[in-house]
């Protein structure tokens, strides 16, 4: 005989503590996908679960459930162990650009869906759209015969990924249940599960331009997150990076595509450099390409031989993108302003509210404050003083970008609000925080 | 410039325990009424109540707010303080019937609305419709000249009281948010406070047969409701009993006024009789009638004098019923079918589960189990045996009453069910536990 489920029962027995088992779970998720369960048991039961929290088994079980209420993409058509990376969004992070032909190049399998911007962050595909003539949208078909061919292909979300996500989100954030570090594991990673990747790595951010304020809190997510991957039978692991100050100097579409290409020649900034490198070699390492210190050397080899830029080449090329740009950067579209911020204090540079910086690019016009803005891919910041930097008044603390000159007076003074000074050089904290995988945390 | 609230700021403000202002309870309170916050917001608000409480001065706001959002009946039209004294509900609570007609007969002014049964426990209305002719819907006119008339009156709650308690409690009954002291506070003194009377006695039971199932809880919602009713100009104070028996020996409409009528003749079970002597008494008390043991001695004079008896006569013959009764008990309804129920086992009786005891009743037609249940005045059951009682096999415990035959069996096996025996004599708990007020709880 069918068990006897009701919502109610639900409700009442996460708000006292326990366990929810697989049915009542399913019924909950078949429940809000169908209509059956009205919105006021659905958020009775979220805030009952941001105070009782969730077991990794219920987690896991409710992650995987969200994912197999739409698409289950497949992609058994790519032979291979197949490797997806995750941010959790920031500001100036292009990592996945750099990483991805990395990864190619080393032999390893990249077939990778992206998200776009939104509010103060940017998203790798309107940066990918930077290149003249870049195609995001190929279809499932040219997406997997890319990646057979060139072990590599970055496209934009398709179809309907999780919609139990959707319908989770979209009352979670009209009822105080968004800041849930069970919920937001559970929201990141219904869409991986979707996506099909064999191997899963996440990239954490804490700090000013980060949804997760401190590192502690942003362990804690990626905890959550490889627990709900392992227990899915996804191999997973996840780096807890600093998002308080933005990643690199460049900040915007063309701009971060032009840095991308910086860091494959060899050149760009440290913390790029660094962030990229464990990237790449942890997903290397994932795809049993060797022990971390193998892996690292394969990306060392990769950038000093040049192999990693061609994989670039060999990607842009296959997905319609004008090449030419690789060479001479001159080719992105031009900023019909630019600007150069000169300090009104002097000292050193003691923090960067990193989110106010990237709303400032927004302003711009490098972001979308809404879904449907349009993006200008050549605005955007170039940063020249980061923290720990000492500067005198009027040195030139970034250039900004834009089409619009009257966009860029709010901008700066957006700017300029983000930054504190010291008279004392501060102490610089960590950019690569912990790495999280199955085994345990490991503070680095 | 008129202050903007929204109510995801008030869930979220209540989920990170901050205590919530006036205008914001106001402003929710008037948004449930008006429709225009969705139930999934007020939903989400009452799950975080539930974990992070209310403070006195929040729930002294709430409820008033709930009572105003309806009718606030004007009883300016009676002189002098008019007392209210209301049950959480029980088995067997004929008390209202023994001590307005007291508290009455000793100079105190009870006009007072009570409410019907529903489920296990019964209602004063019902009980005094047992009466011949009895009317308890009374126009307000009517029932305020009575009360200036003879000093007491017991009607049926009029017009909208408190519609924002109906509202949010529909809405706790399907959200997991019924079983929460602030809340349950709220509601039943929101109808307090509508009600309109100056002082308010409340009697709050726990154990087998009421809602709050240990004493301690059973004083934490005393406390929640005397000071709300403090904060909000009411003299207000509550005592803690027990309802791990039924209160005296007759269970069913007709059955409870005929053990009124015996009590208030100096009759009558001896548990009903110490009940109602400390809540008559304290009633007094608060209406200025003198200390505690000059209104206990008042108290009991007029039950030996007939004073009390001769005015539940003039109550009865204001409201329409016939008097008669009261003086040959006969002239009540009589059941068709009569049943001994024997004992099949042989020990002291160490427990009754009285809210099996109080569905037993209703199943024999004593109660309701819809809204729109017709009741059977007649029906009910009249105890022999309590707890502390040896029994040996085949001792009538106790004697059902109903109309239909067909009902007897099942209401047996349910009563038989409520019984637990033990070998050896038990432990009498205590029927009056606690006595709390604003100067705080007496344990008795």
């Amino acid at each position: 005989m069918a068990r006897h489920i009701r919502m109610i029962d639900i409700i009442c027995k996460k708000r006292d503590g326990k366990e929810l088992d697989k049915d009542e779970i399913k019924f909950f998720i078949d429940g809000i996908v169908s209509g059956a369960i009205p919105d006021y048991q659905t958020s009775a039961l979220l805030m009952a679960i941001h105070f009782q929290g969730m077991t990794d088994r219920e987690l896991a079980d409710l992650t995987l459930l969200m994912a197999k209420s739409g698409e289950m993409v497949d992609l058994s058509g790519i032979k291979g162990l197949k490797l997806d990376k995750h941010s959790s969004g920031g500001v100036g992070d292009k990592t996945t650009m750099v990483v991805a032909p990395i990864v190619a190049a080393c032999g390893g399998i990249m077939a990778k869906m992206s998200g776009r911007g939104l509010g103060h962050t940017g998203g790798t595909i309107d940066k990918l759209e930077a290149i003249p003539g870049f195609n995001t949208a190929l279809c499932k078909e040219d997406f997997i015969h890319q990646v057979n061919e060139i072990g590599v292909s970055v496209i934009g979300q398709t179809g309907n990924l999780a919609p139990a996500d959707k319908i989770l989100y979209a009352l979670r954030d009209v009822t105080g249940t968004v800041p849930n570090i069970p919920l937001i594991a559970s929201s990141i990673m219904s869409k991986k599960l979707a996506a099909g990747a064999d191997c899963i790595l996440l990239d954490v951010k804490f700090g000013s331009g980060a949804f997760m304020k401190t590192p502690e809190s942003a362990v804690e997510l990626a905890q959550k997150m490889v627990s709900i991957g392992e227990n899915n039978g996804r191999r997973t692991a996840a780096y807890v990076t600093s998002m308080d100050s933005p990643l690199g100097q460049n900040i915007g579409n063309a701009l971060e595509v032009q840095e991308v290409i910086d860091v494959l020649r060899g050149q760009g900034p440290e913390d790029l450099i660094i962030e990229c490198v464990s990237l790449a070699a942890s997903l290397l390492h994932m795809a049993n390409k060797g022990d971390m210190e193998t892996c690292r050397q394969l990306v060392r080899t990769s950038i000093e031989n040049g192999s990693a830029l061609e994989k670039l080449r060999e990607m842009v090329k296959a997905q319609g993108g004008d090449v030419s740009v690789i060479d001479a950067p001159d080719g992105f579209s031009k900023a019909g302003v630019c600007h150069e911020l000169k300090s009104r204090e002097a000292g050193y540079i003691s923090g960067m509210n990193t989110e106010e910086i990237g709303i400032a690019s927004t302003m711009l016009g490098a972001g979308r404050e809404q879904l449907d803005s349009v993006i200008d891919p050549a605005a955007g910041i170039v940063i020249w003083r980061k923290i720990g930097d000492r500067v005198d008044k009027g040195d030139v603390l970034a250039t900004l970008y834009t089409s619009r000159d009257e966009l860029l007076a709010p901008a700066a003074e957006r700017y300029y609000g983000a930054l504190t000074y010291s008279s004392k050089q501060p102490e610089k904290g960590s950019l690569v925080y912990a790495f999280v995988d199955k085994n345990g945390v490991e503070r680095l």
